[in-house]
């Protein structure tokens, strides 16, 4: 067997192991979400989320998949086994943004924008990162390194929810007199599900990133990123904790889990790089981002119900450039322009083209909507019809 | 090292990854039937899934695979890999079954019912479609192209579960007075994550079922296979919550999961033959049979809580007969014939074995039962004792 | 390509996909136990799971390592990916240890012996069982074999769990006037998700140790240890459903699916030498042990309730023992030796280590916070705050 036989076989089995991990993560953020919002938002959630790996999929496998990569040629392992793996990550993008918007977004034109984002927006982003160099240079020129999205991924759901936020507002009742109204999670043994789910995929996510297992030296990468990976999620919870435990004498699970996230996306950028102590530090910072960003987004009414600015927006923008001062071969300069260029270009295009939806169908549910439940009005089906409520 | 070592070697990996993926599909289906149930019947549920699981692969261990695969060598990977990927596949046909006829069967004639379906009547269907040539032939002559048992699996399990139903009968309270009670799934959040487990669980099911991965063609066949999966149970969502929006202006998270199971199951027959937009049609006729089939077996008072024979029968039927339309080196009428010979067969002797253990152990639970849950007098369990039932 | 590389290649992907599969543990473990214990104090009981995760899986990575590993050379794969291979296993002692004292355990606490476990107890014993040798034969001398931790995981999270129970104490109410109140579990799908989703975390766990994938007699080795970890799992499944129908006439779920477990923990120590029967035994007399272990425990009052006694102390020297009675090439002697010799210095230095963070920090959380639940007093978060409480 031709050496180059045995890669390409190796590669494609990797590269189908590590999507089928990163597809994890849509139960993964089903269940994180379906346990943060209230019970009677859950079904609509839920919806959401099968909503999102349907249509961006599809937008990305009719549309978007031709438009990253279209110009580029791999032969070193399977085209079927590249394009899943791609399409595995599409819908990440829009599953941050909707969390963000979650207990009072309709889902008719959040579909339409997900087709958007899979079809056009998450493809443009791709294409000037990691692409074929046909729209990159002509667009804008970016040389950031991001091995597996910290700014691809992870910031551009994050600027697109902060569009979203802008144009949808604040669920009813969050700001009241200059109030903040803790909502709490319904369900946390989803949560910490979801969560734990979305670490795992995060190993296909950044360790299939590598590209490649074929060689001695591609199988260390693999594993001291996913390492690493692992690493930093682990510093973010701790940190998380220890903060949480210092200032309120109580361990909350969800700040702890978001500060776990927090690693997670602030690694993302450059796992393979790294030591195998830096992404402690890494992580550390990426948690303890998560507990001083959450009350931040809120002083500005930034109505966040399961904290994704913080964890995706903040800490890819973090991760990002912790890969320009830590790895010497990584231009700062460079990954602050890349994080700048891709915030500019996401939020506006986000910008523009959820306002122009909204126009047609509208973002917000009705208050009455909003206070009787989404999961009535927009899908007929209550989550926990049984369960007799206490609030 | 001998190239034929080196594939060996692959080839088993592949299986056991294969193989773990559709073990995913134990708690997949465990999830979902213990959503869709009332809460007074969902621990009972569980323990039919475990059951089926313990008992299905145990007496195929113990019987059945010899019967299905005996005279067949395979030296091509570990003996091992081979019977457990083949062995995963066992208790699904079950599953298929036990679904339908949740919230009045009593498990202990289930189990005896589970024992011969895995020892025997699975086994058969096995051998005629896939096995050895040993009985194939003898018993009847098929030559219908099935990968991975949209027949095999699907419509076997199917078509026990239509004969369970005819036996059984439908709940306490179901039909009454010419008209048919709803009755609310109860978790919505376990059915997403159900139908979620059996969607990454298909991908091991249909791509373990090419059989090899240690070529470049069968690499790509199997990556094309997995991403062909994938399209139709997408395709299968997006329809089927099209129709649910046009029709009640409301997105039945349900009847969208429905859908998508019944673009896997379709699927299912020829993945692996398909180019990458025929599994849109073919997951679109899928996801709208299901939702279009669901009130016909109503009609007809055939109760089936999970709606296994919309997804797995009506699909199961359509997809092999969709491998004969689409795919030119299978005929159609090969498919006919094997859709029609192993319904026949499967139905009547599930039909008699059923009848023969109604008439030793009734597999109907009483109504008083029924009334007070299938939990209490079954299990001696509550799912959920410390929740308040508002219903 | 030299032979060398490739199995190299493909064994550093194979320890990578055997160590996700035991990642999943980590919300295998955190599922089980939140659905076993009362609603009160299943945010507890979440965050202790993620938080015995991240502070063991880092201590092991500081200090833990270079203990149990520092002297060995291993050049047959990624470092990286045999680090995380055993980092996945560090944190299962503690789970072990955490269920069985949950309830009525504080975190803090808890967290300092988690610390301690990671960096130096655990290490310890794999140093004396599976490690270089260095420590081994000064400390003590062991020859017992333990594939995966029969002895080295299960008995040694059982025995600190004994020590922890001897300090901490039963739950308040668990025993009162020589009555054992029967505190049912809160949640049964989260309870069968979690074993099911250990199951499948085992098959990495035994699969994986094997070491290797990369010869035919390896790779078949690898599949005929998952193929009977599973097997010993389905009979300790079925012997327990059998148990309790005789008994009781009933099906109790929870007691199966620890029957299951009992069957994987015993089958752990040499599920790579028996032939496909023998699990069927060993898993058959494990789930019957313990059927019949936990009121054992619960007579001497030792407060349980999770059973992780009687699932993976009991069953684990019972899987060490079953090795030295049915395998020609094991010494039951030495295989005595090592389980009493693993249990003393367990016990003794958990107990002593216990004892002393007890004087610094008490373990059990006082009466009115138990009575409370440790969700509010340790989380400030409850777990189902919607729900209104029936009990």
């Amino acid at each position: 067997m031709l050496e180059a036989d045995f890669k390409y076989i190796i590669d494609t089995f990797f590269t189908i192991f590590a999507m089928t991990l990163i597809i994890f993560m849509v139960p993964g953020f089903a269940m994180l979400e379906a346990g943060l919002v209230r019970t009677k938002n859950v079904s609509a959630v839920l919806t959401i989320n099968v909503m999102i790996y349907a249509v961006a999929s599809l937008a990305f496998l009719l549309v978007g998949y031709e438009l990253a990569f279209g110009g580029w040629e791999n032969q070193t392992q399977s085209i079927w086994a590249f394009f899943m793996f791609q399409m595995a990550f599409v819908g990440k993008t829009v599953n941050i943004m909707s969390g963000g918007v979650s207990e009072r977004v309709r889902i008719i034109p959040l579909a339409i924008f997900t087709a958007v984002m899979g079809a056009v927006i998450y493809p443009l982003v791709v294409n000037v990162s990691w692409g074929a160099d046909m729209i990159k240079g002509t667009l804008f020129d970016i040389e950031m390194y991001d091995l597996a999205g910290s700014t691809v991924i992870h910031s551009t759901g994050g600027w697109a929810l902060l569009a979203a936020i802008m144009i949808i507002g604040s669920r009813k009742g969050r700001y009241v007199d200059g109030k903040i109204r803790v909502i709490p999670a319904s369900n946390i043994p989803l949560v910490v599900l979801g969560a734990l789910l979305l670490w795992i995929g995060w190993f296909g996510f950044n360790g299939g990133s590598v590209g490649s297992i074929s060689t001695i030296e591609n199988a260390n990468l693999v594993a001291k990123t996913i390492m690493n990976t692992n690493t930093a999620g682990l510093a973010g919870a701790i940190i998380a904790g220890i903060i949480m435990y210092v200032r309120y004498k109580l361990l909350d699970i969800t700040m702890i889990l978001n500060g776990a996230l927090g690693g997670l996306v602030a690694i993302t950028a450059a796992a393979n790089f790294y030591d195998m102590y830096t992404p402690i530090l890494i992580g550390l910072v990426g948690g303890a981002l998560v507990v001083f960003a959450v009350p931040v987004f809120d002083k500005f009414k930034l109505d966040d119900p399961v904290g994704a600015l913080s964890v995706h927006l903040v800490n890819g923008i973090w991760g990002t450039l912790a890969a320009g001062i830590f790895v010497e071969s990584i231009s700062f300069t460079a990954q602050l322009k890349g994080v700048v260029l891709v915030g500019i270009f996401t939020f506006s295009v986000s910008y523009i083209v959820l306002y122009l939806i909204n126009k047609i169908s509208n973002f917000r549910a009705s208050d009455d909507n909003q206070l009787e439940g989404m999961d009535i009005n927009e899908c007929g089906v209550e989550a926990y019809p049984e369960f007799k409520r206490a609030i």
